[in-house]
């Protein structure tokens, strides 16, 4: 597998040319970058320039493929094929107010089929799920593999953070991508993910690729040239895979911030939920549900996930769940129990209309501001504080009536943040042009196509 | 001048990223890097992304400017204004056989001019300069920079290497360039050697880029394209300049090897040369005095080298340089005196015909294999070998006629520079098409345009 067991050892330095002027790579040759790296053969300053070399010269779908591989395979890749039925998993690529993983995973599971789901924390204006999960007081996200394992046959889901075993490559590419500037590459990006997730031993992926103001990806056709790249690299490595391209131009649902987002969780589960977050919950499961084999089209997945909804039986899952991750179910039925802010902080709308817009990164900043996201890795996370919009794009509002309500702890931070929301709002005369369906495209080759 | 010393500190990571995207860099951003590299604040794998993306990105003219000026002005910049004679240099992109250098610093220096001269080792299948000098029993390449300034105000011209105090921003860029895939940008090369070069204090540069398959530029569009972008970063920071486009596609001269081409500069500067060689160096001189101010057309430069040449004025100098930096001036007029290899083997031509090539990279080669030459840096050079030919491209040969004679002193080395020296040779029934004339092309708006 790696460049070591050659007969003829492969140099970095003939993988950094080969790179640099546009060549495709073999498995041999990614692999003696990539492996010599993870163990400290290759050393940074000849990872860094091939890593720039990639950026700027792409690279070709089997060479995607094979650094997706090269990195899954540099850590332990958990196998659950002891347990009979299909396992799924979903991944996004982060926006604001996404608490879809925290739904999905005990509908899914309530469905029939397991969901090992491993996740990543919050980075810049978006918030994580961990951080979410976090929330449930007590609630343990550092499981070992053998208690995630048992979590796993238990109940059918589990949600930890990522472990050391897993792709210790991606770990260090991703470190020292975010110091030189190849952060951005989509095969990458691809790369860093796929690897992570097809660690978690899963048949099937569903991803979630969002894109408008409060993505990463802001231009549409980013986040389509990725999801048709990520598809077409899973379905290399043999797992069925789809893509859908969401809407992230205004923040998903009426709730951001930690334990508030909970809440909104709470009420979806509960059959409560706002639109736009229970419509793709739906969508989301019926994929999974379709690509795990549960149903034959996604129009039976969506009645599946509301039947498993409207029962109670997904709500039982999460309590289920929370109470094997060492958290107190309680907050589950009693959502007073989830950490509160001490003040709350109406910001109000200037003038009479419509809204136009929220600029939805500039939203997510203000949930970080407040202390309820990190700037750094290393920042301390508060999960009580967040807003609640009661606006959302297209709503009229009167003059002086609260666009939101800041939950929050310290007055000087809510006063940045206020200060953001309100920039973040834009009230115009008339009734916006009609949106774009959340759901903007979806990319798939595995069952129904829509 | 440097990043440090502005209000606002530029980030490595946001001078990488501007040029990854293609940006323009402005001094302040360049400085940030390199010297933030050169102080050892910017690590290795950030420097190296960036050089990566300056590789594939490329740079404008003023940027190029900019990286020699910062990369100059990293280390000390010799003055020599308090001699009041123009200071000309000359620098070679490098080839088989080229010894113009220890011909032309005498010459120039004969005619009036000063030439502050620091040269390089050969590296890969080129020869160098200093391992020439070195050749020659006792020549001191190590002067400091007071004992350099005396031999130039005694004899006008000194020959010695780089100084640790000279331009050390190229120094570590180039380490780092060459273990990260990153040598070939044009304007990293021109950086490199302009930075070196205006470091000795000179008003006027003549640059001799090589091209053919002795060169390291192959290709001569490669070859314009440096020779101009080195022409306008030198015009733009207010030196002279000129560049010559010239042959490389077989050794220059008949002798390849160090103290074997020491005997040849000798011969040249009895006037007794082979004819490509005189020329190239008339050539070169000529160019050289008319930037320095000298005369004021190529020819009545080319007539003034020759003149000096002819009254042995040249030979002169070249003797009390050799004296004042401590070798034996002896070996000058006694070339016994300089070291000989002990053995001796004629390369015979396969068949009666044509010279119709000789594959100037594999001859050159053959006296690195001899032990002429460095594979790597710390490789130790024997002065003693390498080769003469009496065959060059359009000779007529006899069948068994030699082609060359090795001078040697390892039998198994010898063996493998034979077998490479009669593969570099290809025979013809027909005389070969009509050889390019010496200097292809000359770029310069200082002076006469040829």
């Amino acid at each position: 597998m790696t460049a070591a067991k050659e007969s003829v050892p492969i140099r970095a330095i003939d993988v950094i040319r080969k790179k640099r002027d546009g060549g495709e790579l073999t498995q041999a040759e990614i692999a003696a970058l990539v492996d010599g790296y993870t163990r400290g053969d290759v050393p940074d300053y000849q990872a860094s320039a091939w890593l720039m070399a990639v950026l700027l010269k792409g690279m070709t779908r089997p060479e995607a493929a094979f650094l997706t591989d090269t990195m899954l395979r540099s850590g332990e890749v958990l196998d659950f094929s002891g347990m009979p039925k299909p396992k799924v998993d979903k991944h996004s690529t982060g926006g604001v107010g996404d608490k879809t993983s925290l739904v999905l995973a005990p509908v899914v599971a309530a469905g029939g089929l397991i969901v090992p789901m491993i996740s990543g924390r919050g980075l810049g204006h978006t918030g994580g799920t961990l951080d979410k999960l976090e929330a449930i007081p007590g609630f343990n996200v550092n499981l070992p593999v053998a208690r995630f394992r048992k979590v796993l046959e238990t109940c059918g889901c589990s949600m930890i953070g990522q472990t050391a075993e897993i792709a210790p490559a991606d770990r260090k590419l991703y470190a020292l991508r975010d110091v030189t500037g190849t952060v951005e590459s989509p095969f990458l990006i691809c790369a860093s993910i796929m690897s992570k997730k097809l660690a978690e031993g899963i048949d099937a992926l569903v991803l979630d690729v969002k894109t408008g103001s409060g993505a990463f990806m802001k231009d549409e056709k980013d986040a389509l040239y990725l999801a048709e790249l990520m598809v077409e690299t899973g379905e290399r490595m043999g797992k069925k895979m789809a893509a859908l391209i969401t809407d992230m131009d205004q923040p998903l649902g009426r709730y951001v911030g930690n334990a508030l987002e909970v809440v909104e969780v709470l009420e979806v589960l509960r059959g409560e939920g706002p639109a736009d977050l229970c419509d793709l919950c739906h969508e989301l499961a019926a994929w999974m549900f379709l690509l795990g084999g549960r149903v034959r089209t996604i129009e039976e997945g969506k009645q599946l996930s509301d039947r498993l909804i409207r029962s109670g039986e997904a709500l039982t899952k999460f309590r289920e769940m929370v109470e094997l991750q060492d958290a107190d179910p309680r907050a589950i039925d009693e959502p007073a129990r989830l950490p509160q802010a001490k003040h709350k902080l109406d910001v109000s709308s200037p003038r009479a209309g419509y809204v136009q817009a929220i600029q939805c990164e500039r939203a997510g900043t203000a949930c970080v501001i407040l202390g309820g996201g990190r700037e750094r890795k290393e920042d301390f996370v508060d999960p009580a504080v967040g807003f609640v919009l009661h606006k959302k794009v297209g709503d009229t509002v009167a003059n002086g009536e609260p666009l939101c309500t800041i939950h929050y702890n310290s007055e000087a931070l809510a006063a940045r943040a206020k200060t953001l929301l309100q920039e973040s709002f834009s009230i115009g005369d008339r009734a916006p042009a009609k949106q774009r369906p959340l759901v903007h495209r979806v990319i798939s080759k595995s069952g129904e196509k829509t």
